[in-house]
């Protein structure tokens, strides 16, 4: 058996090393385009921050490992140029010197990952502009901070894009992002996105949403960019994060299958169109855990399950690739965002039913000195309870319960199993009711119908039409700031004042975070009064209604 | 309806706020013998510690809480002296007058808790020996430290007892330990439970293995304590934390029925052998999921979950409590430890099948500063590959993973399933392969014998007989540190190098943490040896062999 394998970073590694566990006989030669093999891509952006100071650091495996422990014949600096996959062989070019030559294979797996998307913007060539994809861009970027650049444009506000952003503020610049999107992190739901939006500006960054770049043109102070808003920005350093494009160009030209969105088509067992090619990684199509529809996700997790699964399938082994939950996560600064599954505006677009749930609660108890608040937003099946997706935003432990969450969805759990989920608790670490539960408590009292929540959205949509807005929490938390048109009759004196009360038009009522509205929901049902609870609360509202704004 | 509920804590306070809940018309009277509700029993250690300053934060919930927002007759100070079953009603005694009364009920759920356990010892009822249950005991506790003492014993080095000993360490005191067991933290494997009494005697305490009280005089400089070892200590606070019993007085003498190990029988919808009785929370005996076996687990979540589900039960909801796994955890300053389902020991003792793994990773990427090193171990069903139990010790991360292996328990996963589940990475919160995908590989490895491991108590215990030992890591690596016997030929020569190795009896190699003694057997098997991996390698050999010996 003579396996070649087209890349050698996460997806193309793995693969290699699984082969050759599998394997002791096993000819496997590895081309790598690039210098290096499987370098620490998600660690790019803190090198160019120098919380990464050593640059060897990121160089998760070195050739000569490759080569030595699992005797992998790996060849850098060469570029698989065509398929023949007649012959079953590829045309290979050794870059540093333009020679071509052939390389025969048994299997052949594809691992060239994903290639920075350019926009057709004018001047997007231009020196200055960059992308961020390996180490020759980090050294290219880094380099020209170190130079002394004091001002970047960083074009896409997505995981890459913020965590540049935060790089770029720890070395002192100034930073404006430029995202087309009405929000940052644009894969998760918007109001989910409000506290990394605030800490954006809380840092001193400058967040342009709804807005794009129209040209970039050379300038007296370096680069001047035209925007969509009509405002320039001037900057010596722009760096274009807005998505990734899969390396298909081989699999094309090989006639491979390739899905609407580009990415190379594989079955279960990372298998292409042809049956001695697999192909793994950022390139391919990969499918959506549960539901099985065709997705692309450019993850790295995934990549090196996917790079050891085509290994097992090629050597006789049986695994299969599930698919992915697009499980991510991203920091900024102290802030933390998490997603594992759909979103709601995943799920909207798709017409599924759903229902959903906030919890804003601290991730360890509240009477242990140190606990940070965070929110989690769990999406569910109104039928069975299914869990479908959940998001979490906050600091310390948000974290370890989209991995609890994560975990559930691949068991397919439902929100009734999250409240009986045993977490571990000791007052540094949780609580006894973990937010997790917590969740499942709330979503399964939305299914009993013990909970009639309402949403930010649909009450300020007018539904119900005509409701009062009632705020349950003290006169202190109302003075402090509140819903407009809601008035404060705190809960523990609700069953005395319920006379005060209508009874000829639905109420909603909300406190801070649901807990007190559900209560008081429920006095006003046994009343005999048509009521809401306004999920999530204020601070779900507050998630809604951003106080720091976006600059336009 | 009428609910009478006995014990105003967790389960009692968690089943008063879910019936009110459930039904605004019912009528809800909570008898606490205390002063208190609902108060922080697991932050005790820390107030004496001075992490959680204010006693105040030590009340969750107050008793005007209870009464205004759920309209819950709260009367504290009142002792439920008897149950008359026939009459429905309950004897209670006013603790401040004495007085006595009936209260009758419709239903009755009894969450009366755990009682410390007093061993038989000799002046264990004398002054300056306390054991730690409520807020009185914290205030006499907390006194003697303020008033100026300053070596203290702590008897049972269990959960309570380390986080008494890290709490009296934070005020400068000194501290002995004594421990009947040979471990510290019984409830999980010896070997898991290494790191944190290498820490203990880090920190300055002594751990007292293998020891205990035999009697308690007073003596010139306050106690003095007689150790079964033979050894005197001399000390002026003595805390005794060697377990807790059920308070099932009032239960047995209503003739209700309670299991062997004292514990309140009741089914899954926690209702008593008396059809209008139910019982939550750390008087119960429970079950153990998901054997179903009989098991009495004082933890706080199960507490308040029985709580909520006996609610259900009495107002007509079907919730049923599944049991529980024993998920727990325990800091130590910045050492975590934490355990979820079986242990190996428990395994054992029922003569169970199962397989164990070891994984040793850091909890987040390495290249990434502030990596912590951590130890997963995942006991599992060698047959169906499901998993029975986890346990990690370690510092950040640690509660995290538990978190994702309760989860998976609790669903029925597999080890394949671990090594599927996706989970969240970006350098500071991950790893592209999370220590829990790792301990899925190696276990799906073992199951399909491309793992062949062997466990350092085996290898101990001579098996396989006359086998070389191999270490196949650095030279470096060996010269710092090696298992007696073990030869040096590192895995990046071994393929150079086969000629050295016998064919004529086993071959065991060992690396640092089993990643490249995998590769290593792999290689010898391939050339026709009869070779076996050492599990977890060095790290875990260390962890059967700590460093830091225990005092006599």
């Amino acid at each position: 058996m003579k396996l070649v394998i087209v890349g050698g970073v996460a997806g193309g590694a793995s693969a290699a090393a699984r082969a050759r566990r599998l394997s002791e006989s096993t000819e496997i030669v590895m081309f790598e385009r690039g210098p290096d093999v499987s370098f620490a891509n998600c660690g790019l952006p803190y090198y160019i921050g120098e919380e990464i100071r050593e640059r060897q650091k990121l160089l998760v495996t070195r050739p000569e490992i490759l080569r030595r422990r699992y005797r992998v014949d790996v060849r850098v600096m060469t570029e698989v140029v065509s398929i023949d996959r007649a012959a079953k062989a590829v045309v290979v070019r050794d870059l540093r010197d333009g020679s071509e030559y052939r390389e025969s294979y048994d299997a052949l797996i594809l691992a060239p990952g994903a290639a920075p998307w350019i926009p057709p913007i004018q001047g997007a060539s231009l020196p200055g502009v960059h992308t961020l994809r390996n180490l020759d861009d980090v050294d290219r970027i880094k380099g020209a901070v170190d130079a002394g650049a004091r001002r970047a444009v960083v074009v896409g506000a997505g995981f890459i894009g913020v965590e540049l952003v935060e790089n770029f503020l720890r070395r002192g610049m100034t930073v404006d992002v430029v995202e087309l999107q009405d929000q940052v992190i644009p894969v998760v739901d918007r109001e989910m996105s409000t506290p990394i939006a605030e800490a954006l500006s809380a840092k001193g960054a400058v967040p342009r949403l709804r807005d794009s770049v129209e040209s970039i043109a050379e300038g007296d102070k370096g680069l001047r960019l035209s925007l969509k808003s009509g405002g320039t920005l001037e900057t010596g350093l722009v760096v274009l994060g807005v998505g990734v494009r899969p390396e298909n160009r081989l699999a094309i030209e090989a006639g491979l299958d390739v899905g609407p969105r580009g990415g190379i088509r594989v079955d279960a067992s990372m298998r292409t169109s042809d049956p001695s090619i697999y192909a793994v990684g950022d390139a391919v199509e990969t499918r959506e855990f549960p539901s099985g529809r065709p997705t692309q996700v450019p993850l790295a997790g995934p990549a090196n399950r996917q790079g050891r699964i085509a290994a097992d399938a090629i050597l006789g082994r049986g695994a299969t690739f599930r698919g992915t939950q697009a499980t991510a996560i991203v920091g900024f600064f102290d802030h933390v965002l998490a997603t594992t599954g759909k979103t709601e505006k995943a799920l909207r677009g798709e017409g599924a039913p759903f229902e959903k749930v906030y919890v804003h609660a601290n991730h360890h108890a509240g009477y242990y000195p140190g606990a940070r608040p965070m929110t989690i937003k769990v999406l569910f099946d109104p039928g069975s309870g299914r869990l479908l997706g959940a998001q979490a935003v906050g600091s310390e432990g948000v974290a370890n319960r989209i991995n609890v969450l994560a975990t559930a969805l691949q068991a397919g759990m439902t929100v009734r199993d999250l409240a009986q989920v045993e977490l571990a608790y000791a007052p540094q670490f949780g609580s006894a009711k973990d937010p997790v539960n917590m969740a499942g408590f709330i979503a399964s009292n939305v299914m009993d119908g013990q909970e009639r929540q309402i949403h930010v959205e649909d009450w300020e949509a007018g539904r119900p039409g005509g409701a009062m807005l009632v705020d349950v929490r003290t006169p202190a938390e109302f003075a402090a700031g509140a819903i407009p048109g809601a008035v404060n009759l705190p809960v523990d004196e609700l069953r005395d004042r319920l006379d005060e009360l209508p009874r000829d038009r639905p109420i909603v009522v909300h406190c801070q975070v649901g807990m007190r509205g559900y209560m008081a929901g429920l006095v006003l049902r046994d009343s005999s009064r048509d009521a809401y609870n306004l999920s999530g609360g204020y601070k779900t509202y507050l998630l809604h209604h951003p106080t720091a704004k976006a600059h336009a």
